[in-house]
């Protein structure tokens, strides 16, 4: 492609190099940043630097923070004994989107795939097994997608955990609304038929709304 | 969308200011952007703004510029008889990427739309006609969207520039290669038959690379 100016090639590399975006994409992007007031193209510049720059992850849950406790953790109105484990900080926001959890979280950073080269080691294990240790946690929620690594995860997890006093729960697993039944795959249709639950506490806590 | 950071949340926003990329995707790039060396964003931001900062338009064709005069008007080996007129930046880059052009460029800035309040003196168009009425132009190639404001912007170039003694030419129109004959519109189809050309100077000219 030919751009006739190496300020515009430079800033289409640079956004190129964001996924899904490729360079004719990049470029209607540049086309329209230049039609931008030049203050308004500051902003956009500095507010991604200084993300980047100043983001801090919290230093009891691994979330990510504009300071030393993330918003959660520092929250008094949060249950907490209750904690969520969840692979990265997307999983927190979609939990938090629900608006149905009201505990706190532990990010993982990941989870265990031998085969990328991710062991226990490289995830906040220890960090979440000294906060069932030292704190008055009564429940740890697997939020672990359910992977053959996310299993491989939680079965490994839940091994560590055993000592302790807590109750260990994983988020259920089944058909998901909208879903129709004869597209699910068996794994699926299985475990949501082995983890059927009394109707009555369906209609109470199954639809939230109702 | 919970965000639990007001640092990530404004770059979110910020992004998702861009054509295209709505809240999701934003956060998508900003957790993409979160994971790569600080080094990295901070290059990533200031090639965007430096490119708004420092950008210039060629003070001969309105092309973009990383100086006075753009790469194309300062260039030697171009053709200094021939100027294309095209509505914006864009095009230029289109037309430059057929690598068939060797002549110079006027970029309008846009096209005569009495519905968008746009009318000829919002354009370049005094420039083109000091170019045509200085400069030693022989022909003038009209590269403009074959709609209905670009036929409007069309017909009142032609009349302004009927006193000069250049060559005014349009792009063809016709059907597009790879394009099936039952599937153009009318308009297309009947002016691809009017502008029929003898398969002599189809096959020297039409297909390049034969």
């Amino acid at each position: 492609m030919v751009f006739s100016s190496a300020l515009i090639e430079n800033a289409v590399t640079e956004l190129s190099r964001l996924p899904g975006i490729g360079k004719k994409t990049a470029l209607r992007l540049v086309l329209h940043l230049l039609k931008q007031d030049q203050q308004v193209v500051d902003q956009f510049g500095e507010a991604i630097i200084k993300m980047r720059r100043e983001i801090r992850f919290c230093r009891v849950c691994g979330h990510v923070s504009d300071g030393e406790l993330c918003a959660i953790c520092s929250n008094p109105a949060r249950q907490r004994e209750t904690v969520c484990v969840v692979e990265n900080i997307r999983d927190v926001m979609a939990i938090e989107n629900t608006q149905q959890y009201h505990g706190l979280y532990h990010v993982l950073g990941g989870i265990i795939s031998p085969l990328d080269g991710v062991g226990p080691e490289d995830l906040a294990i220890d960090a979440l097994l000294s906060r069932v240790r030292e704190g008055d946690l009564r429940e740890v929620i697997m939020a672990i997608s359910p992977t053959i690594e996310g299993d491989t995860t939680l079965f490994y997890l839940s091994r560590k955990l055993a000592e302790f006093p807590v109750r260990i729960t994983t988020i259920a697993r089944g058909i998901a609304f909208g879903g129709e039944l004869e597209y699910a795959d068996e794994m699926t249709l299985a475990r949501s038929l082995s983890g059927r639950l009394p109707l009555d506490s369906y209609v109470k806590n199954g639809r939230p709304s109702e």
